[in-house]
Order: C-alpha cells, then sequence, then structure tokens
C-alpha cells in the first residue's frame, strides 16, 4: 500500500492481503515469476557492461520478526547473487558513529546494474533514535529532510528507489518471540534487546507513522506491506521488485565492437 | 582433484566427471543437496551470533567462460543471500595498485558465520601478472609465499579455504566465446580482451601450473574441477562446499540468557 496523503499506519490491517489471490495461487505466482525477475536483472546488469546507469535499492524496514529474513530467502534469494547486494545495518560501530548518519549508507548503494538491499537502514536513524531518545528532536527532524535530498539525488543519478516497511501486529510480533523461545533451535534468533524494544511498541508505531509520511515522496515513494501472512508480503515484496524492473525496461545492449572483426579473431586462434 | 606433490594440470581432462553419477543423477542431487546445504549454512550463521568465529570462503578461478557465473548462480545462488558474500574482483583500481597486493583482498574477506566467494582472487596477482608481465618474476615469485601464509593466517582464525579452479580446454572455450559472438543477448558477456588473453593459453596453463603447485598446502589445496561439462562443476563444488560444511559440524548454539526469565518478560507485554 502506497503511503500518500493522508496516510494512517494505524488503519493498516497487518492481516489484510490487498491485490493478491489466495496463498496457494500467490506461492506459484512466486515461484513462476523468479524467471522473469532473473531474465530483467540479467538485462539490468548487461546494460551496466556497456555504460548503463541503472540501479535499484530495495529498503527493508520492519518491526523485529516481520519477515525481513523470509523476504532475503525467499524474494532477494531467487535472484543471481552476482546481481545482488545485500547489506544489514546494524547498530552503528565507533567509527560509523564519529560520521553523519548518510556516511555509512552511501558505501552501500548499489553500483550499475546491481539491485541493492538494505536490511534496515538510515531510517533507523528515525525511529530508533526518536524512541529511544538517540538524537534531539531537532536534529531528527532535520533529518526528514535530508532523507529526501539524498534520495532524491539517488533517484537522479538512476537508483529506484523502493522502500518497503513490513506492518505486523503487536500480537503476531508477540507469537514469533513466543516460538523463538519455545524452539531451542531458534534461540539464537532471540535477543533480550527484542523484548526492550517491543516494550516500546506505541512509540515505535508513532516514529514511523511520522517517518512514513515525512519520506514518502513522488521519486521514492513507502510501500506499508501487510505482513501477519509471510506468503502475501513475499508475494507483495516480489511485485513492487517487479514492477520496477519492468518500468526500467532494461535491454541487451549492442556490442561495441565489431562482432565479425572478433569472429576472424577467434577462429583465428 | 585435490592439488598433491606431482600433480599436473595437463594431465586433467576437462572432459571427465570424476566421482559422479550421471548428468540426470548429479543435477538431482544439486537440487536435493540444496535443504542440507541451507540447513548447515543457517547453523554456521547461528553459531556467529552467540560468538562463534568459523568462516568459510570459496576462490574460484578460471579461464574465461569456464562457468564460474553458472557456480555463483547454481551453487552459491542456492543459499541464503544473508549469509553469503560474493566479490568480484577485477583489474585493480588506481587506489588499490597504491597498496600491496592482499590489501583489496583482506576487505572482502569473510566475516564470521558467512560463506565467501570469491571470484577471481589474489592468484590473479601471480597469474595474469606473470603472463602480462605486470610484475616482476622476483615480485611473483616472492607472492606465492606470502599468499601461503596470508592463507595459513586464515585458516589458524578459523576459516576453511576451499580454492577452485574450472578447468575448460582451449577446443571448449572457443566454442563458448563463438556463442557468445552468434548470439546478440550474449554479447554483453564478450570482451575483445578476452581474445587477447586466449592468445596467451599456454602461458596461462603454464603460470597455473605453477601456481597450483606452490600454492595448495595442507590447510589450504587447490582443487581442480573439470569443467567442459557444466552440470559436473556445479555438483562438484557444491560436493566441496557441503564437504567443508560438514567438517565444521556448527551447531546451534545454546542461549545465552535465562529462556523463562525472558518468557515471562513477553507474557507480560
Amino acid at each position: 500500500m502506497r503511503v500518500e496523503d493522508g496516510f494512517q499506519l494505524a488503519e493498516v490491517d497487518p492481516d489484510s492481503t490487498p491485490g493478491a489471490p489466495d496463498r496457494k495461487h500467490a506461492e506459484n505466482q512466486l515461484e513462476k515469476n523468479l524467471d522473469e525477475l532473473g531474465s530483467l536483472q540479467e538485462r539490468l546488469f548487461a546494460e551496466s557492461k556497456f555504460g548503463g546507469t541503472e540501479s535499484v535499492l530495495l529498503v527493508l524496514q520492519a518491526m523485529d520478526t516481520a519477515g525481513k529474513g523470509g523476504i532475503l530467502r525467499h524474494v532477494v534469494g531467487g535472484i543471481d547473487p552476482q546481481g545482488v547486494h545485500v547489506h544489514a545495518f546494524k547498530a552503528p560501530t565507533d567509527e560509523e558513529k564519529a560520521h553523519d548518519f548518510l556516511w555509512r549508507v552511501r558505501k552501500e548503494l548499489p553500483q550499475p546494474g546491481i539491485i541493492g538491499v538494505f536490511d534496515r537502514s538510515h531510517y533507523e536513524d528515525v525511529l530508533i533514535h526518536r524512541v529511544r531518545a538517540f538524537s534531539t528532536p531537532e536534529v531528527i527532524e532535520e533529518r526528514y529532510g535530508i532523507i529526501n535530498e539524498f534520495e532524491a539525488e539517488l533517484v537522479a543519478s538512476g537508483t529506484t528507489v523502493i522502500k518497503v516497511m513490513l506492518h505486523i501486529s503487536s500480537d503476531e510480533q508477540k507469537q514469533r518471540l513466543q516460538e523463538r523461545l519455545d524452539r531451542p533451535d531458534k534461540h539464537w534468533k532471540f535477543n533480550p534487546g527484542d523484548i526492550d524494544e517491543r516494550e516500546h511498541w506505541a512509540a515505535y508505531q508513532e516514529a514511523y507513522q511520522i517517518a512514513l509520511t515525512r519520506t514518502s515522496t513522488r521519486d521514492a515513494p513507502w510501500n506499508v506491506v501487510p505482513a501477519n501472512h509471510k506468503w502475501y508480503a513475499r508475494w507483495a515484496v516480489q511485485g513492487l521488485l517487479l514492477d520496477a524492473l519492468r518500468a526500467l525496461d532494461p535491454q541487451y545492449p549492442a556490442a561495441d565492437f565489431d562482432v565479425e572483426e572478433q569472429k576472424r579473431r577467434l577462429a583465428a586462434t
């Protein structure tokens, strides 16, 4: 769901599945679309070898357990790894803290021809920073504008920016955290800090509401994807990626060398 | 085929398929093994979240068209992208040239829990550098020892190093380059420089023979994989990766927090 004027996060039902067929058909589509996704990605990559400057950046934001990992495995994992650059932004290091908040982000931007994926992003600097008061309200206020300018530059330089918030309900998160605690093979996915964050649920929803509406621009709009149903979120995010690539419509580039001459050279070897 | 004392590259038949079942069964195994590979990778990753220091590095070297891209798509592509770091080493930039030859390599080493993949590597500095005389014989001579020490350190610090040379015949390369020239949708994969390199085929085979035997150590041995049959190379490289992960035998780590306490905290939210 595109974030536009008057958007209210609280009105989005995390259980809903807008636009999707039933689960079985959605899962079939996810699988079937891999070929087209692969073909579009290859052409995007091919263009870049002959001077193409276009790239794609998928930004994933969500509360813990919302399913970013599943998107990475089931949507991004279907794409040729040579054409993908995934980066997970963790709590910043001392070196990163010594620079402006976009410094570490700029270093991970996709090169031409590449589909970049951010697992969390510069939006943490207006989300957790707001909720936990890691920055002053004035600094955070300023960051919305800085982000919009930054993303506008990115888009102007040829990067299609797809911003996705995976939206789960508080109850669904509770259930997923419970599962991580119940299953020893899931303990590694759990961190006591996850519950600290959960205790700020309402404040996070508010921080998201503000960030989404302040930074959903025409060039780089936000999409809120209901994510209580994992199959739906995967289907929806694949669809956003496919739409972006179809709009770019990359083409195999024409050779910048004399094909017949190279055939003669090859024959002589 | 493990490179050991007395190894002769010229004696390895690029058409051979040692150890493999027929193509159909090998392709089935490749598909079937994805589950085990995924499970081992997840456990390696999980261990790292609780202090595990182990990682894996797959180094791919080959003549042009030998199928590195196919290995990346069909073997590495089957693994969760969150647990993989692929880096393609191109001709060095001016910044990279200003540093020692391992500088850019060290920056791309896999973190704990990660399967790193090098598409070309520091071996270019003893291969193309020898064939094209980009470095003096003395400098190249010294590099074999530097590489062995570097890799020994890597292994000592917890990285399993899998070095693979995909071995094709000159005729097979000719055919594959011909296909890239014949098909407009493959032109982007062709570079006139590929034929320049091909004209040095014998010198490259000699450079590989020397590099393979000088740097195949007990800790970080070379494997030469016959690669005229793409299905075979993929099956063989997946097998090497599986063997390495099975030997590491990573386990889901025990929680470093009090599970019951966290359950109580969660219930209270």
